[in-house]
């Protein structure tokens, strides 16, 4: 028998544990994730560790209300020892869910706590957990270095004024770099009641009109210059579902012109408009080299009664199924022909559609870049053993996983980073079967270097990360 | 190598082998299968073991059209020795079919066979089967107190009697509890043509008339009081997909009378109509704190020929692929705002949707029960070694499968019993894995804690069984 | 550590191995290709290894492009060394692709190298390779007959001459089968712009003016006529989804009228003209005891730019997702009803509906055939570990994995015989795990049975193999 979490976590083989040793020493590079610049940039020492682990992470909500915990200990006014400790109860229960093993590896790594969390273990590590907090060195900044991360890659509206990127850049004693995303969803969500109150705050920070389709793009064009200035090397989008209602500008300007007068959009309309402003983005961010990550999958705020009550984002999302291969195919397509198709990342939240990705890539690769199209890692409710060995696997059978970009966070929290640390043990995992099975040779220098280059090397390479 | 399906069959851990010593001393709450209240209450002696085995059991007769037989000795009218033997053929070439391993687990459990059956073995095997049957404790009630079941629901029309339901609460001497569950298909059913003659049967049995949608509500909320009093707790709709599209009462109605009098219903008309259905269906459900079980996806009577010959529920269904996400969150949050969402168990027949499932559930999740949203355990198509453990790593990585209310046998046999033991080996080799691999701490009081409420106490709780 | 690719590659149990000493002795028969006749009739030596592997493997130029490698060293003017070294170069960080074992299968079995290919071993086994091919060997006639393979069925238009199939027929000394197969992809095509240009072809090599929808079918039928006197015994056809809208035989010669002026037709004319069309061959195919393959889900040439430079079947096809359950389910029922279901056999390439073609089957088995309707083996983007073994479990689960006709190469490439026995390997391992697990009897006789029947008796006996 394995031990609990031990040094070995995952690595269930000889090769497997000589290739982590390999992994553990390239830094992380979090190119895709939902941190905050303003609290990088203020940097606030948390009070205690439910501050740290239960005031934002959703994924723990959805656990404790999945076990019967009232919201009164999840979002409520109960005190923070007492969601710590509803939290603590439920943690057994989750046997098989990759928060049990988050959960551990963030008190093992940043707490040096090896006992496993329960109610009745729950007093102990509430008490040691905060002392090491009193003691300091929980401050974001502080968990992002002491982290090995040497950049992060935030997710940013276009009307957003990139303040906070900018006070970073010149604080010299920091020294992981904090890069603005472009993710445009507002833009695209021209059907959204929201959608002239973010025109006007758009209009407000371009310090112009926007009275038309081509002014809009006018807009986002000086925004995503800005963007690029302060090192933006990606984009970011999410859909449901793929749109592709190929639309010229005179019919995206009539649409545009209703939305932006709060009237009513048809679901043809939106998709029609959704589709001209996505091949604008698409040619906009080939021009700039910037890579455009597709997060495919999400339906958002399925639970009325919560959205109203607690708003976005607090753990009422899942999983979508609507088909996407015809429409994805036909928009990279339509860039492809243009020969304005830039490097695109395709990320799938429902498992079922793996294949579909996996074998999507290959209809338009070049030497434009080494894995021009990749495909996103297990990301969201893949984000598991199971996940991200599927999706590797996935990728392995029908793409060229030496080419594969690797982990992302996609988090919230300052406490994330062991998810790389977990991304990585899996790899070593797979690489480690691999070859033990006898399906690739024992060659450890091709075996590294092939870790290294998953766990940063490509994304450096990819994302032009200087 | 391990032997054959010997005392370890699938415990291939030492901590396996301890958790399922804790399993194998729960009871059976079998909640929802298709045994016949009559057939137990008349309490028959078999005669032999086709008749056991292959008087009503499709699934039989599906692996046997599979290899090739002819429908003579399936359905037919061979002798019951000619249909034993052809079974027995048939089954060496079905190596990775549960069905192999049920035959064999009930062999062994009721008959104390351990023999592989074969064409060779079938004459041997035939006479001692028979022989234990000739000596007695084979009738429903023996083989039920036998497998140590303390309760099974079986599954009820609006318009039954439920008179068997009744005769069996004065049998003293019979220990398992025999409940009806409310299975409403056939008023969901409002396209079909049998509609006005089931509706003609319900006003029979509810003693009044049926003539508006308002009146066939008051006839089914007298149902289910009827059905509540004989200790329903659960309600079954089965479903080719989910059906949502909201109708008010008045449009409801105007469906109602169009079906009732035999004619045609368009199929968004039925969707309207059986929506509103579904929807007062569901309030009534939370009123009296029943279950809702939604099983999804089954497509049926796929083949006209056989079912003009030989009638529904033969073997002639299969798995559908219809998109069910989003009507689905749809019907669940018109509940969810009304606060009458009951406890629901959703079940899907196309594995493929097992990660919309599992997501789903945590949408919907309140204090009001452990686990109030349930993702029903690898059904029917999905009732085999990789159904069930796929279903529970996908419940484990997204969800609380500390929570989860475990097995049904959805069976029509009295012999079936043998798969609750089947999936709790399934289960406690999972566990067992999680603790071998170091993913889980060796924690054994909380492992069994966790195996007796998976293999009963859940469930028991969850149905109020008292 | 097993070692890499060595005499018990995949057989990780004993009893694989001992299955495997069976499997390897059975011949193969392909009974599903794209090898040319005319290359075979011609049977050409070639001069390097990058004719034999670079020159038509579409597989290979994907797996090159996702690597970033240029056009000009995959189908451009680049030399053949050059090629060759740009696909040593990419194949280690193939690792987890199939086709990094097919490479290394191909290397061992036909040339005697078992040196792993990468840049650094590039120039060693260039020479060694072409060093073999100099000394003979390596031709179409040769390839074949040194994998002792009994028959190949290859892939023919209706319109073909077929007149290298009956020069190979007066090849005595060649002792390989070369079967015709009746492929009318094309005759399906009807809003295809290429439909008149084919349909001229069809009227030439028919001898006759088709100017009908019955004309259609007559001349088609005495092209069946032919085929069936050539040896054909199989039938295929490819969809990127399963079409099903009833047309009579009027409505389909509107269409076809319509077609044939090369006037434009909607989608749903061409669906109807197309299924009756397909009802049409599936009564023929059962008139002539042909079996009739259905290849779903391939969504083709998804790259315009590439298509016009290079043309189809170059690396630019990936998987659809239209639902397929119910259309298929239609249309295997309505032939059914006509008493004229052939024997069938489905591909998905969506293996994301291997549960919905599995239990498929199972609606329409008859004792026509041992496995009438067939679940065809893991093909194309699931041709490798994971998809052929979870094709595999997929059958076993749902059906009868002892009457499975197996595997195809379904290539292009004389060299690709070794994919056989991968497949063998993959087989035996999981009958390996099976019995070691103790899921199935240690019985030797009767997995050795199995093993002769899925690796070649099964085939033989549904395709008719005299």
């Amino acid at each position: 028998m394995t031990s609990f979490m031990d040094k070995d976590f995952l690595l269930n083989t000889d090769t497997a544990k000589a290739l982590f040793d390999e992994a553990k020493t390239m830094p992380i590079f979090d190119w895709h994730c939902h941190l905050s610049p303003k609290e990088i940039y203020e940097n606030r020492e948390p009070e205690n560790i439910t501050q740290l682990w239960l005031y934002g992470d959703h994924y723990k909500w959805r656990a404790m209300r999945s076990y019967g915990i009232a919201e009164k200990y999840i979002t409520g006014d109960a005190s923070d020892k007492e969601k710590f400790f509803a939290f603590a109860r439920v943690m057994p229960y989750l046997i098989g869910n990759p928060m049990y093993h988050w959960t551990h590896l963030e008190l093992q790594r940043y707490f040096g706590i090896d006992t496993p969390l329960s109610e009745k273990t729950a007093e102990a590590i509430w008490d040691a957990a905060n002392a090491k907090i009193a003691a300091g060195g929980f401050a974001p900044r502080d968990l992002i270095e002491r982290s090995n991360v040497v950049c992060v890659c935030t997710t940013d509206d276009p009307a957003d004024t990139l303040e906070y990127h900018a006070l970073l850049r010149k604080e010299t004693d920091f020294s992981c770099k904090v890069l603005p995303a472009f993710r445009p969803d507002k833009a695209l969500g021209v059907e959204a009641a929201a959608f002239p109150t973010w025109l006007a705050a758009l209009e407000k920070v371009s310090g112009r009109a926007i009275d038309s389709f081509a002014a809009l793009k006018d807009a986002l064009r000086c925004r995503m210059d800005l963007f690029d200035e302060m090192g933006c090397r990606a984009s970011d989008q999410a859909f449901a579902y793929v749109p592709f209602t190929p639309y010229d500008d005179a019919a995206a300007d009539a649409v545009f012109q209703k939305a932006k007068r709060g009237e009513a959009v048809t679901a043809d309309e939106a998709d029609g408009c959704r589709t001209a402003l996505l091949q604008f983005f698409a040619a906009e961010y080939f021009a700039r080299d910037w890579a455009m990550e597709l997060h495919i999958g999400p339906m958002r705020n399925n639970n009325t009664k919560m959205f109203r009550e607690i708003g976005p984002d607090t753990g009422f999302d899942s999983i979508g199924d609507d088909l996407i291969a015809y429409r994805l195919s036909r928009f990279l397509d339509s860039m492809a022909q243009r020969g304005q198709l830039p490097k695109t990342v395709l990320f799938t939240l429902n498992p079922r559609d793996n294949y579909v990705i996996g074998s999507m890539l290959g209809n338009f690769q070049t030497d434009e870049a080494s894995g021009k199209l990749q495909f996103g890692s297990g990301w969201w409710f893949n984000d598991h053993i199971d996940g991200m060995r599927e999706q590797m696997r996935t990728l392995g059978n029908l793409g060229c996983l030496g080419t594969f970009v690797g982990m992302v966070t996609d988090s919230r929290s300052f406490l994330s980073y062991p998810r790389h640390e977990y991304f990585r043990r899996i790899l070593c995992a797979l690489l480690g079967d691999f070859v033990e099975q006898g399906l690739y040779p024992n060659d450890l220098d091709t075996l590294r270097e092939i870790v290294r280059r998953v766990s940063f090397e490509n994304a450096r390479d990819y994302f032009r990360l200087s």
